[in-house]
């Protein structure tokens, strides 16, 4: 059976992964993510180490995807831009085309995860999905009939600068009142901060000092204390509002929430479904459900590998 | 050449279109829209009229393709529900392929519009379109690498029903800050009336009364009344708003502008096009052009046709 490669480059670390079209793992690897045209270099390293390792033959290797940070060129198999890792207009597929002998495909690391949860995870059963990354930022990526949709360029699928309270927070993107703005680890554990700062005698500072205070805070202690349970429902609120226009737009069989809020699991899940079948335009007709993904940090590489999978 | 039907099924007509694959036009025609079973009758009644009309062999005829009002479901030819046409579950394409002995495919009217526009009209140098129709409400239709996207049960592409300020104004979809809340030509009039209302020497009052007000009348008056000004300028601000948000979610090469409203032409899309090449995200790289549509009222009947051509 044919296998393929797929890597995941983030700002750290590179993690690669082989598998057979059925997502069956034959090995993984990572390393220390360098800088510039050492990125090349380390994806080579691992692409070898898997081979070898695994004890496979080279031909069996049908091709080798990465997902990136960063704005990406998929048709042109270039990284634009990624501030993070350096690099600007570099083209990173031929170069590892190059060394490897094998077709490389790129996209961003965001569709990369999209792909990975659709074809693995919690969408493998529904052919159109969106996966929604809760994070530093919010990020997004979107499966149609199985395939991904990254817009003119590969610069659509910006889910979280989406303005869902217009003047509202600023948003790293320049606008105000983006989803990520609200929805993003980051957003939560500002208004965790803020909350535990207006009420000096809230239970949350049981744990942790507003320093210290964490996406996972508020949810701890929503059930025991009023100014928990305030930030719990304002971020739910936010989160749910941003999901229903994604839904009204994409009309996915299912909504996959990741990144570190999704641990929350049913506490998120459950609320936003009943929001979610409220207000949906036709939510009758056409119901999406919402849930967590569960290929968790895998499924960037995972689903960089699917985008060599031929249907 | 091959020739193909397009119908555009309205609350008080319906329409019909015979062309090629290059949008001649070979004939038009139109009936009054009966209530329920009828409405298969008037599309029996047009397509027979533009064969016989138009002087071509029925052979030439490869298709007929339906733009209707409603929620749709493409993949079965039904119309789920349709409130104006009272319909509901209605087999139209079946019942219509029966009748002319010729394949139907159906498609609600927003999407038609859309395909017409991106075909024949202000999209047809472009292969990613979207067509944005401010009239009554919102109405929106993708089309991607050429081809309407739908959502699964064709029941996505809603893009008139994502929040833009959450908390804001009612909705018809029963949800509050929709983006046809602001940006439909029915809240252009209503906020032009409540600015007269709270201005009486607004010059807006020397051509109508705020009963007879239209989407109109504010841009008549926006160069020598302030009060004009204030209610085009709230207008722009909301419609670019949720095109930006629109331009950053699916990346289209170009947004397009139907409806009532878009016959403002330059003076909505200039300062559009400039809050777009602020906001949007990484818009150097993908920028996305502003324009209006060039079809009218047309769009829809072409973009019918345009369902049954073969790429």
């Amino acid at each position: 059976m044919s296998l393929y490669i797929g890597i995941d480059v983030g700002g750290t670390t590179i993690k690669g992964a082989i598998i057979d079209r059925n997502g069956k793992l034959y090995g993984e690897d990572s390393v220390t993510t360098g800088k510039g045209e050492e990125i090349a270099d380390g994806i080579e390293v691992i692409c070898n180490r898997l081979i070898v390792n695994s004890g496979i033959a080279v031909e069996r290797v049908k091709g080798v995807g990465i997902g990136c940070a960063g704005v990406i060129d998929a048709e042109n198999g270039t990284v634009v831009l990624s501030s993070n890792l350096r690099l600007k207009d570099f083209p990173l597929a031929k170069l590892v085309e190059e060394r490897m002998h094998i077709p490389v495909k790129i996209t961003n690391d965001a569709n990369a995860a999209a792909l990975g949860e659709a074809k693995f995870g919690a969408g493998k059963n529904y052919s159109d999905s969106v996966l929604v990354t809760l994070g530093t930022g919010v990020g997004g990526g979107i499966v149609i009939g199985g395939k991904l949709f990254e817009g003119n360029k590969s610069a659509g699928a910006e889910l979280g600068h989406m303005v869902i309270e217009r003047g509202g927070n600023r948003c790293t993107c320049g606008r105000r009142g983006c989803f990520e703005a609200y929805s993003s680890a980051t957003a939560l554990i500002k208004r965790t901060k803020w909350a535990m700062e207006e009420d000096a005698g809230s239970a949350m500072w049981q744990s942790c000092t507003s320093d210290t205070a964490t996406g996972k805070t508020a949810f701890d202690y929503a059930d025991c204390d009023i100014a928990a349970h305030e930030v719990v429902d304002w971020y739910i609120k936010y989160l749910a509002c941003g999901l229903v226009n994604i839904a009204n737009i994409f009309r996915p069989q299912v909504i996959m929430l990741g990144g570190g809020v999704s641990a929350q699991r049913e506490n998120l899940t459950a609320p936003i479904q009943n929001i979610l079948d409220r207000e949906l335009f036709a939510g009758h007709y056409a119901p999406v459900k919402v849930t967590t993904a569960t290929l968790g940090a895998a499924a960037g590489a995972y689903g960089a590998a699917a985008l060599m999978i031929q249907e």
